[in-house]
Formats: structure tokens, C-alpha cells, sequence
């Protein structure tokens, strides 16, 4: 299973191809929530990483590991990348293969915005658009992968991705050591998985879902991962069907505690996050924060809260 | 004139009702800048401040200092508070006054989007529109002024507005002390003074103005504040028609030059800070940036260059 070491072997080989993001210091009074005391907040920006999101730490770990370890089998200098994607992943893929100098081939869902295409195309991978959900796009890049003999990226469910995501952790506990509790959207669960995985319970890890997206709920009542429909606001970023089978032992292990919320709390989020910070959050992005907003997640007084704002690429600023 | 111990004092002053804005360290090869070597930026993301800009700094300076002074004539605490404004320093004269719990009047220009005028009101203040520019609405609040006896909170020539406004370079030059450069976008000045007098040389502060705002311009060829012409994408935030008394002395004195920039750089400006760090930057916040894209300054090698992002009150995000 992923773990500290991991991720801070992640850490390094990062340094000279991610951001470390900033952290911003808010009242909890300025977000709305009720007191007395109102929590005290700290969001952690992820959403200024390259290409909008948190993705390219998983990528970059990815291709950076598979590089480092040369091996068997196809030669990805030669046959390149692929990796199906909501969008988020397939725009850090095509991100980190150009930067590598390698070709990608990047397959998405009917579900993907047009910004996002847009942004994964204008990396210089060949966008692949097929299927109505991630998990069938996903099918399609594997079918394809097994005559190009490309490198496969998963998107969440894979220990290097994990590992790189997990650095978002690693940072986070680096400039804000005083949490004690840590909230982050869960789609797949990667990033949610790698961040549990570095505090391994030194601050209590929070996992927000969308009702509309319960993928990580439904396996936890199973015992294991078990396919979900998903929809709603959030689907193009945190729509993925089934968690990992990386993913969901972590989860198991490290996370405190999985809530639900509604898209309106997701909406109301994005808003809130805009008009009192000037921080555009698609509602991926948002939806961390949500579970404060609508009592999902209701912190014990003194807590200490981080809010992982994980991604920004949206389109339009809220009306 | 300004300096750094007045500056240091509102620092003190204004912990508990300002945020300290981080920075984002980023590549200028990310942004399309020659090298080699292409230069080392810094952004101060002073656009998420309270109310999107960095005008909270100097009024709340303003007015807690008036408090502390306590002092002759009219009593601000009955009377209320008003200010003049392209939108922005209304906006954080509002927010201050009703965190001190004082009544605001804001009047502005025909030329404040309606983003502005909205977030003004929504924190209780009365908004006035009256004039098609900032200085006739300006005269308007000065002759309202005279009937109500409130506390004026001039938007840029003040020497409390200005300490207040230095307090950004304070916070830049302590969390990146290796800048030997810092650009900053001027309208009426007051944060370029501020920041200008806070470096006081030890690092070259370039005031950065749109061709169609030459306020500093026309005062330095002149050698005294006169009258300019404004308009353009960012005269709502930037279009001070004259520079100040208090502001240009210490422009003349620590500034170390001042260049013009064309609006289709601050449009590009704007969109890059968009595209390559999901940053929302408003044209006057993304005017000291242009400088660099289009050559209006040139980094000497080694250069480590700090631009400072003042503002994100816009409506749109960049098509």
C-alpha cells in the first residue's frame, strides 16, 4: 500500500516539473459558517497547479517512475501514452508526455466540457472522444492500448498516481502543520487516497462525495468496489464508476470519516469561493468545501480545518 | 512622506482584519517569455484579498487610525464614512466600514461595471453614480462631504490609504526576499507608492500604467501632478485622471521607472494568467504583467521579478 516513504520519493522527483501550491488563511465567518467559535479554515490552492488541477503529480510520478525503472515490455519513448479521462487527468497526461517529450493519446467521455478538450488538445495529444461515462471511454483507451502498446496512465487507481497525489498532503501538513482535520473531494478516490496516505491519521481525513456520485460510499457499505451510476454537477471531474482496487484499501485504512452532498451545496460553494476569494473552482473543485457548507461534515469546536481546493477548469464565473 | 515605519505600523494595525495573500512561484517560459535564461516570476495574488482587491489595505488603515487618533471635528462614528471611487476602493471602503460598524456612502463614475456597483451595495453601503468619471465623481463626494461632515477615505493620495497600501510589499518582501524587481500596475498610485516606499531601492520597483491611463507619466514629464485623458480596458480600476500630491513625491523618490502598455497586452496579460495559472485577474490586476509580454520592460539577466496581481473584479472569464 502507498505510504509516506512513497509519497515523499514522489516528492522529489517532482520538484522541478510541479508547483507547490499556496495555501490561503480564511475566517470561517467569512464563508457563512455559524459559531460560536467559527471554524478557522485554511484552503490549500491546488486548482493554480499546471493545467488547472491536482492530476499532473500523478502523471508526472507515473511517467517519471516508469522512466526511472526502463524494464520490460513496450518502450513508451517510442510507443507513447494513453489514458481515458473525465477530463482533468487526459489535459495532466497530454501535459506531462509533451513535457517528456513523448506522444499521447487521450480518450474522453460525451461528459467532458469543451474547455477541457480543448485544454488537453492544445498539449498536443490526440483527443479520443468515445463512450458516455469515464468507464467506457476507459474501456476503449485499454482496447486500443493493447495494439499501440502504449504506457497506460490510470487516472486514480494505480500506487505511482497515488503516491504523486499524495504530495498534495506532504505540502499541505509542510506550510499548514496546525490541522486537524483535512477535507478533499473523492471521484476515483486518488487524491483522496495519496493525502490520507501521508497523514496516515495525524489530522483526520475527510472524504466528500457528490450524492450524485457515491462511488467510495457504495464500496465501503459492499466491502469492496462495486460500479455506481454517477451524475450531477461534479460528474465530468469526480464521475468515475467503481473505485480502485489501490484506492479503496487506503480509504479503508486511513480515511476518518465519507459524507455526501448535495449539488446545491456544491453550487453554493463555487459561489461562495468566488465572491469571498476570488478563487474560480469548477465544482470538483468545490465540492470539499460543500460538506461545511451544508453540515455534511459538522468539525468538533477548535477544530482546525483544511479544504483542498483541487481544480479550476470551468468555464464561466458564477452568475 | 511615507515610510517604512508608518508602513510597518498599519502592517501591525491591520493583522486582524486583512488577509496576508500568497505568492505562486512560476516559471516565465510557462508564460511564453524569451530567454535564455527566461526569467524567474513571482506572483503576489493580492486579488485575493477581501472584497478582490488590495484596496481593504489603506482603508482600513485609514480608518483605524482615525479611531485610534480619536480627535477634533466631526465624529466618524456618528457621521459615517464616504468615499469616491472607479469601484474597488468603494468596494473596501464598504467592507471596512462594516466591519467597524460605521454607515458608508460610495460614490461612483458612469464607468463602474455593474459587478463592482452590486458588490458594493451588498455590503450595506449607499451607492451614489454620479459623473462620467472618477474625479467628477470625486468633486460630487467631496461637496456631499461638506454637508454630512463623514470621514472622507480618498482612494490613492492619503498618507494612511498609501502606508496601508505598502503593507503588500512588506508581505512580498517576506515571503520572497530574493526579488530584485517588482512591477506593479498604477491609476492613481497609491499602492505603487506604497509598495515603492516599503522597498525604499533595496529592490527596483517599476510602476506599470495603460497607454490610455498615462497619469505618472504626464506628472513625471511635467514635474507635478496635471491632468490626463483616460480610458480603455482598465480605466474603471486604473483611471485616476490625476496623480496625487502625496503619491508622486515618493513615486519620484523610489520608483525606478515607469512604462506604458498597450491594452492588447493587458488583455494577453489576462488571459495567460488565466490559461497558465487559473488566476482571474481583472485588466488593472493583470497591467503589471502586460509589461513583461510586450517589452515595455526588459529584465536584465539574473533578473528575479515580482509582479503583483492587484485585482480580480471581472465578470467573465477570458473567452
Amino acid at each position: 500500500m502507498t505510504s509516506r516513504p512513497a509519497i515523499a520519493a514522489a516528492a522529489r522527483r517532482l520538484i522541478p516539473v510541479i508547483r507547490h501550491t499556496p495555501i490561503l488563511r480564511i475566517g470561517g465567518a467569512e464563508l457563512g459558517l455559524a459559531g460560536p467559535p467559527s471554524p478557522h479554515l485554511t484552503l490549500k490552492l491546488e486548482l493554480l497547479q499546471h493545467t488547472g488541477s491536482f492530476k499532473p503529480r500523478g502523471a508526472f510520478n507515473h511517467l517519471l517512475a516508469a522512466r526511472a525503472a526502463g524494464g520490460s515490455g513496450a518502450d513508451p519513448e517510442r510507443a507513447g501514452v494513453i489514458a481515458a479521462s473525465g477530463g482533468n487527468h487526459g489535459a495532466a497526461v497530454a501535459f506531462a508526455a509533451r513535457a517528456l517529450g513523448m506522444a499521447a493519446e487521450i480518450f474522453v467521455p460525451a461528459t467532458t466540457p469543451a474547455a477541457k478538450r480543448a485544454r488537453i488538445e492544445s498539449y498536443g495529444a490526440r483527443l479520443v472522444p468515445v463512450g458516455a461515462d469515464y468507464a467506457a471511454a476507459f474501456a476503449a483507451s485499454q482496447a486500443r492500448q493493447a495494439v499501440t502498446g502504449a504506457l497506460s496512465v490510470h487516472a486514480y487507481d494505480d500506487p505511482e498516481v497515488i503516491a504523486g497525489q499524495g504530495t498534495v498532503g506532504r505540502e499541505f501538513e509542510q506550510d499548514a502543520p496546525e490541522l486537524t482535520h483535512v477535507l478533499v473531494a473523492a471521484g476515483g478516490g486518488g487524491l483522496l487516497a495519496g493525502i490520507a496516505a501521508w497523514y496516515a491519521g495525524s489530522a483526520q481525513v475527510i472524504g466528500v462525495e457528490p450524492e450524485t456520485c457515491p462511488t467510495l460510499h457504495a464500496a465501503r457499505a459492499a466491502g469492496w468496489p462495486v460500479p455506481v451510476a454517477v451524475s450531477g454537477l461534479a460528474a465530468d471531474s469526480l464521475g468515475a464508476r467503481q473505485a480502485g482496487a489501490h484506492v479503496f484499501p487506503l480509504v479503508e485504512a486511513h480515511v476518518a470519516a465519507l459524507v455526501l452532498v448535495p449539488d446545491e451545496a456544491i453550487d453554493a460553494a463555487r459561489r461562495l469561493l468566488w465572491d469571498r476569494a476570488r478563487v474560480l473552482a469548477e465544482p470538483g473543485g468545490a465540492t470539499a468545501l460543500a460538506a461545511l457548507l451544508c453540515g455534511a461534515f459538522v468539525p468538533p469546536e477548535g477544530a482546525r480545518i483544511g479544504v483542498v481546493v483541487c481544480g479550476g477548469n470551468t468555464g464561466a464565473v458564477p452568475g
